[in-house]
């Protein structure tokens, strides 16, 4: 029984097969080029397995209202060829097998839930800060989407008095992720993130946005795990500033739960893997 | 068929009987005294009535996690004589009938998405602006709760350049609650809410730290509508000025629907019907 599993990515997609106990059987990187060559790619990996589904974890914005006519597109993205791009159509009239649509965030919050780092909770958060800042919620297995999906990354934080940056968000300048993003870091301090582990004020203040915006998250969904990934995360000594900063300005207000900010368990694999509990979960399995 | 519901506040509790067409067909306010005078004089304004069920809206904080042995307790309130009252086992006890229990404003919720202002949608929130603030969101007909329930009205907001008011809030000084709720607002003016309708420049303050507010939880749950409700919002010209800030500070990056932001259908009654659907969705009614 083959399940396959993609992480639709603006410069890579993974593609995976897997069993219903969520081991990865076979797996590529194919570079994203233009929709039809990337496609033909993947379907190409995917020739030699009977798929009994296919689940999608895909970049955004994409349509994921199945109540809407274009779902499954591919909407206002810089990546001009997949603008307009119907992924989930061009799977489902290919292979004529049920097709799970979600995004990447979503999915990859799926993947912890299921077999990582929430494993044994009942609701958690994914939040990736890495070229951009999402995030991805999913509680009793469902995940969150509504009228768009959500944009996590771009709420609005408090600056830091000490802090002039202007911010990189193209829409909002100096939303979450126009100050606390890679390239945000970078473009700031003039350096790669990378090169910055040294720097105690450069994690200071990235922990102060990032812990204003896991107190933001925790108000509204009340999650049960908030797990952050991502390129940035790398740096990981910089979840327990977080933390402290966390509990300081929610001052008591609302429990937070022993080990509630965490890294990821699946090691870069909680899109891949979520991808396939996409898969997985739509049957029942 | 009868049905009982009981909206449970600081100051009153309204208890209704309704059907399952969820029409009120009796109904009385009693004032909120000591548990257990307030529950006697519940328990005697529901005797005549045959109850199938009932659907309780608590203030909080309440435990509304199942799976924890305190489940239906009241929190840290500052009401002495409720802290630890078990509300939820008092009447399971009492009757012998289903009892269902959620915070006033997720039941708030229901009741303008089973009846109200986000009939038509899939998902809404409804957010209260009193005494304090709160919001409850349903999305497909299941509120929204967590390891805690959620506690919107806490979220950090910039603060604009020309208010210096410290804030309310005993918590956070100056999280939304502390800067835009009713209390807040006649401290920083020192006159009533109510008396400033003339003054566009309280407005414009109020309507800039709603705004922020909208477009966070806008970007974290995307609900299909957000139902602005509460004392404060009887000022409803609020409503424009909320929209187009929000608008500005959204800037096009996800799709704000016509008619986002909208008045409550229910006159007040959104409370006690929601504790009304919550009594008769729960039986799959
Ligand atoms: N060890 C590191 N420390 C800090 N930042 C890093 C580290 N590694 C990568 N980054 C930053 O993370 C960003 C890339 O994030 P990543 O999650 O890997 O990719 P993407 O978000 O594009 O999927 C870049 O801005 C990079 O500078
Ligand atoms: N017409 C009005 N305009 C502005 N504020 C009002 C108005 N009516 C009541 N308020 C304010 O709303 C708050 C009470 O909110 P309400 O929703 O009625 O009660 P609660 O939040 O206690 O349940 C008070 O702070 C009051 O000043
Ligand atoms: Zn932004
Ligand atoms: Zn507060």
């Amino acid at each position: 029984m083959y399940y396959g599993a993609i992480e639709a990515g603006g410069t890579k997609f993974v593609c995976a097969v897997g069993n219903k106990d969520g081991e990865i059987i076979d797996k590529t990187k194919i570079s994203t080029q233009s929709p039809e060559e990337t496609i033909n790619n993947v379907i190409n990996f995917f020739k030699n397995y009977p798929l009994k589904g296919l689940g999608i974890g895909c970049f955004g914005p994409v349509q994921i209202d199945k109540s809407q006519g274009n779902y499954g597109e591919i909407l206002s993205t810089p990546k001009r060829k997949w603008r307009n791009f119907n992924i989930y159509k061009k799977f489902k009239n290919y292979y004529d097998i049920p097709v799970y649509l979600d995004t990447d965030v979503n999915v990859a919050a799926l993947g912890e839930y299921r077999w990582g780092a929430a494993k044994e909770n009942n609701s958690c958060l994914y939040v990736t800060v890495g070229t951009g800042i999402g995030a991805g919620f999913v509680k009793d297995g469902q995940t969150l989407n509504g009228v768009n999906h959500p944009e996590m990354g771009h709420i609005r934080v408090k600056r830091s008095k000490e802090d002039d940056f202007q911010g990189v968000c193209p829409y909002h300048s100096d939303c979450l992720e126009g100050l606390a993003s890679g390239p945000a870091i970078e473009k700031r301090y003039g350096v790669k993130a990378s090169e910055l582990s040294h720097r105690d004020d450069v994690w200071e203040l990235e922990s102060y946005y990032l812990a204003q915006a896991v107190m933001n998250y925790t108000l509204i969904l009340s999650p049960h795990k908030i797990i952050l990934g991502g390129g940035v995360m790398k740096q990981s000594h910089v979840i327990s500033k977080i933390k402290g900063k966390l509990e300081k300005m929610v001052n008591g207000y609302v429990k937070i739960p022993p080990e509630f900010i965490v890294k990821p368990k699946l090691n870069d694999e909680q899109g891949i893997r979520g991808a396939l509990a996409l898969a997985l979960q739509e049957k029942g399995e």
